[in-house]
């Protein structure tokens, strides 16, 4: 390629440095791991198994270029380690070596290429609330994990007690523990291939409850997550929320109090530019609150523009339930969303927000006579 | 069909244009599946053949001839493309439309009347309490989707681990990654069908990994909708309830918060006519409140009536929790139920209520001496 | 049978009418239930086929009599529609008459005994928790009603997906739209038989989809229960209790708004006679309120009694936290239970509460010394 | 082995007679478990064989000298039978006796030796947070036994319903009952082997109709374990955390009920010594309260060392939420953690917290200049 192609390419990249993937990388991870993927099944003709294997290239080709120009920029900004030991850095570096290393220490090219699935691992630190994912896991590590030591207490009883009670009847499938550890696992998660199944009476009454545990097991999981993730989703929520409100004038009036009051009653919802968030005739149940960005309410004969710190949709919780106007985004906006359920409360508990809130509508009211 | 007919079907189906589905529309849907599919059965002898086709021919026009008349009546009203483009416009569209289009297309007619099943899809407006979910799914769609990236994540690492462990001892099944990424859906959703089952010792060991991280995958999934779930319902609940309880006079009286209050502690309850809600002689742990329609308490001797606003069966909280008499709707009624829990809490936050319901009860115990 | 043992028979079933089950009931029906079982397995000898249907001539003679004796018992009390439109009262009719009838109708025997598994309906009415179940289900019954239509839907257009693009390839399975619905139910339930299994590549990505729903479906059903369930334990809980604690003097002082409060700390604990309660050096993390029946305190040297009202096991929330000595309960006793977490709360809301146990607790201290 | 060796070993095992499992002893289970295992697996060589029979043996040998020092440890303090009695002294008992009683009792060697699958059980009394999950299970076990009964009711309900349906087709899958019972169960745990499977129409539908429930009870299920989970986390947290909070200085100025709120509020964390709690230049939304231990924050030029009572990290709280320095444990320390959620609550009950955390922050800010 051309130098200036090279250096505009290194130049896109290093700006995209910061984020944690770029649409082009998410297009090459598609493309490289469809393409590997077909490549496995027997290529019809040549032509298409070369194009393939071309395809493949072009994307390792862009994986490495796109690490090494990262390895530059954070190596000029002296974040060069921190980015290395980050979990971005990590499957930068796999993404980029995996396959080269194994081509190098010569493995057979088809079995090679077959590392470019890891390339799925660079869209790790893209997934939306895999953060919040985590905290749970590691919050409720304690009881998954005694859960964890349980189902494995089981399968190793139930495996030993199949094999001893199968064994001479078909010593094919249960002729060792490890073949009824196979068993007990396939069973305890209610997978049942039926490629190994009890015959016996007893052995088919042990397995029932091997199967019976399993549905344990499944609601024992399944509580300590749900429990773990109401609380997470709870703090999280708050946590986008806080910084927001406090920045809303029409808050920051308040006291502490009051702002966690309402911060616990808002949820934060981030628009593209030219979204409709309101549409007229629309039977509505929340009110918005500008946090950043713009909107544009299109009035019969002309349009309002509200900026930061406005509120509209306020009619909609004062009796007349049905949208009076169109609202699009103008620019990107995040908004606070008030359900009816909350602005109810809200009111009672903050007399002063209410009559605000109250006058405004009335002015307006007034104003698009 | 004579004119008269005709302009009479379209009278009753243009009167029912409003409401998502029609009685008739329901029996259409279920009568066209359900024939449709024993279509596909071998016929035993022509004549049930040919009168299925008629039964279908007969559902067609009725959705073709339900749709045309949605048409027109919504272009009287300036609604047609609103209509257009609403679920249940687009769904009686495809009702109208698949089949004939398929036919005309030149598809064997076996074939296309396949396409008959899109009917069941004219049932999705009327679904009750589908809104619901919608919301919990949109609001909980960021951590679910990143369970489904993670999701694929394990299916395609784990297909091509056993695409390299397996392929060499069972070519046939584990041949090509796409049969492995088979495996890998079958087992992380402990579907299990066992057509490709992994042999190897060391595939084994990642299949149980699969299937462990399925048990995963599932409780965070659950997880997440329940928290969602909870959170919604509560919502709901609440909405439902607001409008209802600010129209009972007997609450009226109570500032926005204590109407907050007891918002969150009743339950609405819509009955048709004749229905009997309290049966003489059955244990009472709640008391009602008439929001819309007519009771009738069946006193020994007379038969007393309440309307609108009025309430019973407080004596079921007020220590003797036997009901003492029967109490049916007289017409179509919705009621605000408040258990005795609530109750308790609610007249120790406001004992004014207290008073009220208790002197109305020392009133109807002195009258029904 | 003679005359005396008879009568004296009917007395003692009489005398159980009113419980739901009696022992002998649970015992003719798991006796009954298994041998009919077994009978179904090829009998080794006569003998033993003999002795079965001897044994189930019994059980069966032994319902059927109970049958009449409570229907003579509840004739008696003019209480017989009722009963018989009770659930009792129709599981026990079914389970007097389902054999006897279809003996007559000419049923072949070894057929009409098979209704003999109808005997197990017997024990619905003596399950524990079973209202609350239900109740969660009939509050929860909408949303899991729309779940449930969205799963037929998924199941019906899965199944006409998958009829035509596996019909041509697997005739014999995939021949007809009602086998494929076969495989769509044992999919989407991720049951997984591998009876039916799509081959061809778009098959089995339909396929793949269905099991995704599955979890999906999964999800939402757990979702909605969890949230039924949560409160419905939270309203049940309430409900044994409150009886129970404005009945212990200790908290009649307190007003009503209190008690509701301390509700929704306790919980109830029934024991039988001669239970330890407390062991003597065990770690203790709770204290007891005596509300019905009496306990005994096993001091050094003397053992004291307390009676209904009466509270025990405070020290362990009063600083030292290893329980003192035994208590054992005397006669069948309800203990209301207060845990270290809520008696914090339940201190810093009602300090005269606290004063009181802490008074009794110096007095016991000293009178132990 | 010599005398002062094996004296030796007595005092370590004594020593360790306290702790529910040392080290050593997990060792022991994990080798003798695997080596089990294997030998089951056809042995390649006589060596192999030999060597792993050692091994049981050696394992073998270890528990029962464990044992034997604990009961003579024990017996010293007078706990001996308390401890033959505790479920840690009863895995004791059978780690070391099952497998000797099976030799002597002339059971097959081969056989006599899978019984070390119980050592296992040693692994119980160690599992963490097992207490909790047996605190649910207890509590919930009411609803749970009835959702049971429910799951066997329709077992043996649809297991005769197929076995009628399906006997004549196949009868050597449905032949008895018993066979059809162990299709219901793997049906309605949703498992599926496939090995017995309908294929009657009708015994197709009443097979939908058990997953479908099956469904069910899963959901019933882990909505009742979700529930009590929830219920038990909040409790076990509290209690974990009360003791430490009422240690804290900081709070134990506060009132009891402001120390129940703050309880509600904090998190115990314990660490290590040399652990990095904060990381300069990431992000932090929570503060810390070391309840015992030492940490020392790395300052520009000077380590400051704070010990029991002292608080940091606050800043992150107080606008400026990215970490100014590096705080690391210097001894084993007990932390609370404090979210910027509950912080901003906590503020607002409590000014009087929020002056002093404000001061000290100053005071640190102008220290730190």
């Amino acid at each position: 390629m051309s130098k200036p192609l090279i250096s505009a390419l290194a130049k896109f990249v290093a700006a995209t440095a910061g984020r944690n993937m770029t649409k082009a990388a998410y297009v090459a991870v598609a493309v490289g791991v469809v393409t590997m993927t077909l490549l496995t099944v027997d290529p019809t003709h040549e032509a298409a198994h070369h194009g393939a294997s071309a395809l493949l290239w072009a994307c390792l080709a862009y994986f490495v270029f796109e690490w090494l120009v990262r390895l530059r920029h954070m190596a000029s900004q002296q974040r060069l380690e921190l980015y290395m030991l980050s979990s971005s850095g990590l499957v930068d570096a796999i993404g980029a070596l995996a396959v080269p290393v194994a081509l190098v220490l010569g493995v057979e090219s088809k079995t090679a290429w077959l590392l470019s699935v890891l390339w799925v691992l660079k869209v790790i630190p893209g997934i939306p609330g895999l953060r919040q994912l985590r905290r749970v896991l590691v919050l409720e590590s304690g009881p998954l994990l005694s859960v964890l030591v349980i189902f494995l207490m089981v399968v190793f009883l139930a495996s030993v007690a199949e094999y001893f009670l199968e064994r001479d009847v078909q010593p094919q499938t249960f002729g060792s523990v490890p073949s009824a550890l196979w068993w007990a696992v396939v069973t305890l998660t209610t997978t049942g291939y039926g490629d190994v199944v009890p015959v016996t009476p007893l052995g088919r009454i042990v397995a029932a409850l091997v199967m019976i545990s399993g549905l344990g097991v499944f609601g024992l999981w399944t509580g300590i997550l749900a429990t773990g993730f109401a609380a997470e989703t709870r703090r999280d929520n708050f946590l986008k929320t806080w910084e927001t409100v406090s920045k809303v004038p029409f808050f920051a009036a308040l006291g502490p109090s009051a702002i966690a009051d309402v911060t616990h009653m808002l949820r934060t919802m981030d628009l593209p530019a030219r979204t409709m968030i309101i549409r007229k005739g629309a039977q509505g149940d929340c009110m918005y609150f500008i946090a950043s960005g713009e909107v544009e309410v299109d009035l019969p004969g002309k349009k309002v523009a509200l900026g930061e710190g406005a509120f509209f949709g306020e009619m909609a919780l004062l009796g007349n339930n049905v949208r009076g106007a169109n609202v699009t985004t103008v620019k990107v906006s995040r908004l606070l969303v008030l359900d009816l359920v909350d602005f109810r409360v809200l009111m009672a508990r903050h007399p002063d927000l209410a009559e605000t809130i109250d006058a405004e509508a009335k002015r307006r009211a007034l104003e698009n006579k």
